[in-house]
């Protein structure tokens, strides 16, 4: 899974009828302190997130077992609002 | 998903007979202002998109639960047409 | 779905035995005229493709979809030949 | 599959039914003394790994495949704790 | 599907039962002549690979259908020692 902050939100009316009711949040993946930029993407939301939480998200086909219709074309979905993440720094290089 | 902006259309006469009647448009995934060219890549359409939209498209094997043929071979499909995209610039980084 | 190029072929006596009988062709993604190599990728096929063909391949579990023994290992699969290809030039960056 | 060291640990209250019972740790990907940054990921735990740990890790729904509910919406499981990994130096380059 | 090479070999005493009897090898992916590093990864191997040998390996959920216990949690298979690999040099780019 990946975490993530998020950062925007889309609308999209015509769309496909599966979809209808979810919400759609633009998530921005952590960089963890690594110099490198991740894509930002969009995620179905079950968990009431906001602008500016931190969630950790579910991707590919395993997104579509959180949601209520199963058969919604969904490839990530946000699963928990994230309470805190703790990294250990001083993990050696291999 | 990721966000993009329809930029071609794909023909293929020879083809898979489970993609009959499908569109076939290349998507341009939008870069946020960041600055990384991302890939470009063909989804089927499942909204009539055309040259220009800003679309949502869901990858893997979640696309195919999008259209009828759900055996078709696709792991691509646009499944809405965005309105709007609101973004928010403050996040910090992390 | 990615567009690429025939531009090799693999043969492998010793394998699975639900692959016998397919074929095996090195596939080079096309890059649009972006600054990035991508990486080459072996596809089974589905369509009669040769050296040179310009191919439409579908990746992932959805690549199953596309050949009579649907318990197959493979994870990507030439699913059509490409007539034709317009990408509009002109599209802003966002 | 993927190999890595434990780095972290990530708590969220709010999160999918299906996830509760699970531990979710931050992984950091092995880069077999190469020069590049791999991205860090978070994984639900089938092993009793701990901080530290050289883990071996499922991605994808293959995940789901290792956990008691496989309807939990997961895309990364570490399957097993590494005793050792032997690397053959002199392999030449093609 | 990826040609690689095998450059090692992993052992895990504890790990998911599922996994039990199999060999993971880890894998070099090849490079094709271009300059980048391709990650290595780890595969279960289902052809009696050794190290040096080349390989063609089938990753995500379709590589559980080459192996005898379709529930085991992996996502990357050796599924053919490879013969030969012919690759065509004069493909002009696009």
């Amino acid at each position: 899974m990946i975490v993530g902050t998020v950062v925007g939100r889309l609308w999209a009316t015509r769309k496909d009828v599966k979809l209808n009711g979810l919400t759609f949040l633009v998530v921005k993946p952590h960089s963890y302190g690594q110099d490198r930029q991740e894509k930002y993407f969009v995620a179905a939301d079950n968990t009431g997130a906001g602008i500016g939480d931190t969630v950790l998200v579910t991707k590919g086909s395993s997104a579509r077992t959180s949601i209520s219709n199963q058969q919604a074309p969904i490839d990530a979905v946000i699963v928990g609002i994230v309470d805190s993440l703790d990294i250990c720094k001083e993990t050696p290089n291999e």
